[in-house]
């Protein structure tokens, strides 16, 4: 096996995320040591019992101790709390990355609470399922999926270049991404499509009483498809609207601008419109397969 | 094998749906002699190399005679002009089905056409893929999964019965339901979904060309789940759209104002609503898991 990218990686956060980054690491032999960190008491004696860290912690102060890599797999609203509680006893020339999805809020949050000599590199690996918990991790999750790295101006480049190194040993392809445009491109792709996923099934759960019934029985695809989007950890679905308020709330209103449009194309008949925007949809699907991320 | 329900059945349209109903109609004995009829030459050539008919026809007003049912396969907005095409050589005592997603408007289109003696059961098989054509046909297509049966006030109860009894012999679960309430249910779970994320797909393309080639690269789940939903037959979702205006239009808005509801949570941070919404999203996903439709 190659040499360890790290000789001590401490997650700190157990979930689908940080399980997997655990399994990985271990698999790929990217880091010597791994101690694991959570607020969750029954996550960490889940963590125990599947054996996949060589260390659990309670105490995320303690857990970063001697760690060359500290990696925060929490929700994007927990990470401030957490980088005050664990500034201090970074090592010097530590990396400090995480897996967020959100990113000018994370530079915005944990910026600033980094102890000069620690280098702090965001990153936001594009892998997830449904599922969460550290039950639900497994190593191969990043396999040929993307990782974004997203470092601040400035950010030292050898730190740069060894979480790109860490993500490519547990087989993830690397992009280097500016902040903002980060979470222009994630409210499209990933942040606006779960938000609909989310209001939808609100709107089908409020319907009268016969119908919502019905709308579960016979859920068609669409509508299943949807709720399988909706399916994902709400206290991580709930920081990440709340920390890219302005890039989702523009795509958003974007987004209702084009319902507006076809509704209306709709109400007036225009069959022209519709069908236009309809060969939109399958000439992007056709796209997605072309770069094989269907 | 049990009994023919039909003698002669013959499809009009043979593409996804009807291609899989020849196929499961001779799987399970169900009509006794199948008949092919298709506005496209080359797709009846492919039905007559994929020999999935006993015979193919390309006028409609021939490939009805002697048949006891008659089904119309193609998108809704064609099923008035094969219905006064077929009217007259309709024979007596036959059933005439549909398997179009909007109801109210095949009654009000191809109801009045019907001549007394023949029998109009119209149909709807929750059942698809995102591709289309008659190579993208199976057998199993429809097997544990619903179709609803919508016939008008006093359709003959035998001629419902013999529908539900086709639908069932291809492994169907069938339920019979009144027309104008059909067409809200799909609309929920089924056209309005498909609105969407035809729409997400144009809301993307129309994005400044940098973020919509990143679009593309990174589309995470939710991103390219909207697209699967997205690449089925155009002709046939401009038909749903036009033919479901008032239940579609309905949903839309009433989809809208939640979004618009979650848009002001989000821009005032109000983390308490937006975590309640996340949660109705994974109850819906737990009451499909339980109904096993998920």
């Amino acid at each position: 096996m190659p040499d360890p990218v790290f000789q001590r990686l401490t997650l700190i956060g157990l979930g689908l995320i940080g399980s997997s980054v655990a399994r990985a690491a271990r698999d790929s032999g990217a880091a010597a040591e791994i101690i694991a960190c959570d607020a969750s008491a029954e996550v960490l004696a889940r963590v125990t019992d599947l054996g996949i860290a060589d260390r659990v912690e309670d105490d995320p102060a303690r857990a970063v101790l001697g760690a060359d890599c500290v990696m925060l797999c929490a929700p994007v609203g927990a990470l401030a709390e957490i980088a005050a509680t664990i500034a201090l006893n970074l090592a010097p020339g530590a990396v400090l990355t995480d897996v967020g999805s959100t990113k000018l809020s994370v530079i915005r949050d944990v910026g600033p609470l980094v102890p000069a000599g620690v280098h702090f590199v965001p990153g936001h690996p594009l892998a997830g399922t449904e599922f969460s918990g550290p039950d639900a991790g497994f190593s191969t999750l990043f396999e040929g999926r993307w990782t974004l790295v997203v470092p601040p101006a400035g950010t030292n480049a050898q730190a740069v270049d060894k979480v790109a190194a860490l993500w490519r040993r547990f087989g993830a392809m690397v992009e280097v991404m500016e902040p903002a445009h980060h979470d222009r491109v994630l409210a499209m792709v990933s942040h606006l499509p779960h938000l609909i996923a989310f209001t939808i099934c609100g709107t089908a759960d409020d319907l009268e009483d016969e119908s919502r019934r019905e709308v579960l029985q016979f859920a068609a695809s669409g509508f299943r498809d949807f709720t399988r989007i909706a399916a994902s950890d709400p206290t991580m679905w709930r920081d990440i609207f709340l920390n890219n308020r302005e890039a989702l709330l523009e795509m958003l209103a974007r987004f209702t601008e084009d319902a507006q449009a076809m509704a209306r194309a709709i109400r007036w008949g225009d069959a022209a419109y519709i069908e236009d925007k309809v060969m939109r949809g399958r000439k992007i699907r056709r796209s997605l397969i072309d770069l094989n991320q269907a």
